[in-house]
C-alpha cells in the first residue's frame, strides 16, 4: 500500500489576532466567529500582512489542498484502495482520509466540510464510516514512524536530486509500506521537521510544479505498476 | 502543436426562466441580475429541477471546468507553449485560452473572471495580451475545421475502443496539428455534434475518469515525447 502525505498544507480558521484587525469589522458585526471562516489569502491577504502573521507565505491556501485532494481521490489507485492519503498541516494537525471519500468539487462545499472537520474533528458518513479524522499536535515524524510506520520516506522537492518520476514510482515496489511526501503549499520549501525526515529527496522536473500536478503524475506512474 | 478541447463544458449565467423561480426571490431582491451569477448546481439544483431545465444533467458545473483548466495550465507543456487550450460549451460558445494564462485557484476569483468574460467577451492582461476570448454561436465542427484546422481529432470517451494512453500520445506525433477532445461534463456522453466529429475515439480506462484526471494524464504522456 502506497502512502501519500500532503505536507505543510495550510488549513486553519482565522487566528484570533487577525480577527481583531479592522478589516474584519464587517465580519465581526455579522456575528461570524473566527472558527466559522477558513483563513484564505484571497480575502485576508491585507490583514495577514498588516498583522505580520507568522510564516504567512505558506498560510491561507485551502484552495491548494482542495485541488490536490480532488486530484488524488479521483484516481483509480485511490478508488481501488491502493493508496492511503494523509494531510499534515503547518500547525501540526494530521487529517486521515478514509478509503471511500469523495471531496466536493464545489469550493464552498469543501469549505463547509473543512470547517465542520476543524470543529468536530471527524466527518462520519451516513453509514457510520469515518471519512475524515483530524488529530491535533501530531508531529510529522510521529505520523511517519508511529502511525504510517513507513519503511521508506521519499520527498519530492525542487531541492532534491533529479530522478525520472517513473523510476521513483518503480523503486517504491521494493517496499511494503512506502510513503511519498508532496508539498501542499504555494511556494518555498518543506519545513525543517518534514525535510529532515526524508530517506530520499528527489526533484522530478527542472521547474517547480504545483502540488496537484506532482500528485497526479506520481499516482499515475505508480498506478501503472499495480493496476492493469 | 497539440490542441486540447474541453468539450460540452457548462459555463453560463442564470437562464432567465430559472431566475424567475421563487427560489431566486432573495437574489432578485438583492439586486443581482441573472448575468451576475454563474449557473451552479451546488446552489441552483432545486430550481433547475423545478423548472425542468433542458439538458440539466450537464449544466451548472463551472467547478469542473475550473479544476480541468487549473490542471491543464499548470503543466510544463502549456508553460512551454506546446499546447493550445480551447473550451467548447454546451451552448456553442468557444473560449480561446491565451498562451500565458494563470487561472486563479480560488474558486471565487475564477467565478469573477468567468462572469467578466461572459459579459465582455475578452479578458486582456495589463500588458495588452488577450488572455481569454469568447466567441458565441460557434459549432464544434467549425472550431475544428476552420479555427484549429486539426489534421486529426481524437476523442476520449468510455464508449471508445480501449487503447493505452501512452500509445495514443505517441500516435499524435505523426500529425502536425492534432486535436484531443476531453469532456468537461460530470456524466453522460459527448453531444452528437462533438461525438460525430472524431476521427478516432478511445477509452483509456475500464472505469469512467473525471475530466481533470484524463487531462492531467494525457498532457503528461504527450509531454514525455516532446519535452526532455
Amino acid at each position: 500500500m502506497l502512502n501519500l502525505i500532503i505536507a505543510d498544507a495550510s488549513l486553519e480558521t482565522i487566528p484570533i489576532d487577525l480577527y481583531k484587525h479592522h478589516s474584519f469589522k464587517k465580519i465581526r458585526h455579522s456575528g461570524k466567529k473566527p472558527d466559522d471562516i477558513l483563513l484564505d489569502r484571497s480575502f485576508h491577504h491585507f490583514a495577514m500582512v498588516a498583522t505580520n502573521l507568522d510564516n504567512r507565505h505558506k498560510r491561507g491556501r485551502p484552495d491548494i489542498l482542495h485541488i490536490a485532494l480532488i486530484n488524488a481521490l479521483a484516481t483509480p489507485l485511490y478508488q481501488n484502495n491502493l493508496i492511503r492519503v494523509f494531510i499534515h498541516t503547518i500547525n501540526d494537525n494530521v487529517i486521515f482520509v478514509g478509503s471511500t471519500v469523495r471531496i466536493p468539487k464545489s469550493y464552498l462545499r469543501f469549505e463547509g466540510l473543512m470547517l465542520n472537520l476543524l470543529k468536530n474533528r471527524k466527518i462520519i458518513s451516513n453509514e457510520g464510516q469515518i471519512l475524515l479524522e483530524m488529530r491535533d499536535h501530531t508531529k510529522f515524524d510521529y505520523l511517519l514512524r508511529e502511525i504510517i510506520k513507513a519503511d521508506i520516506v521519499v520527498g519530492l522537492s525542487t531541492t532534491g536530486i533529479y530522478r525520472k518520476l517513473e523510476l521513483i514510482a518503480t523503486d517504491l515496489l521494493e517496499f511494503s509500506n512506502p510513503c511519498m511526501v508532496v508539498g501542499g503549499f504555494p511556494k518555498g520549501y518543506f519545513s525543517d521537521g518534514v525535510d529532515s525526515s526524508f530517506n530520499k529527496k528527489y526533484s522530478i522536473s527542472n521547474v517547480g510544479l504545483e502540488s496537484q500536478v506532482v500528485i497526479s503524475r506520481l499516482i499515475y506512474e505508480y498506478e501503472k505498476n499495480v493496476l492493469a
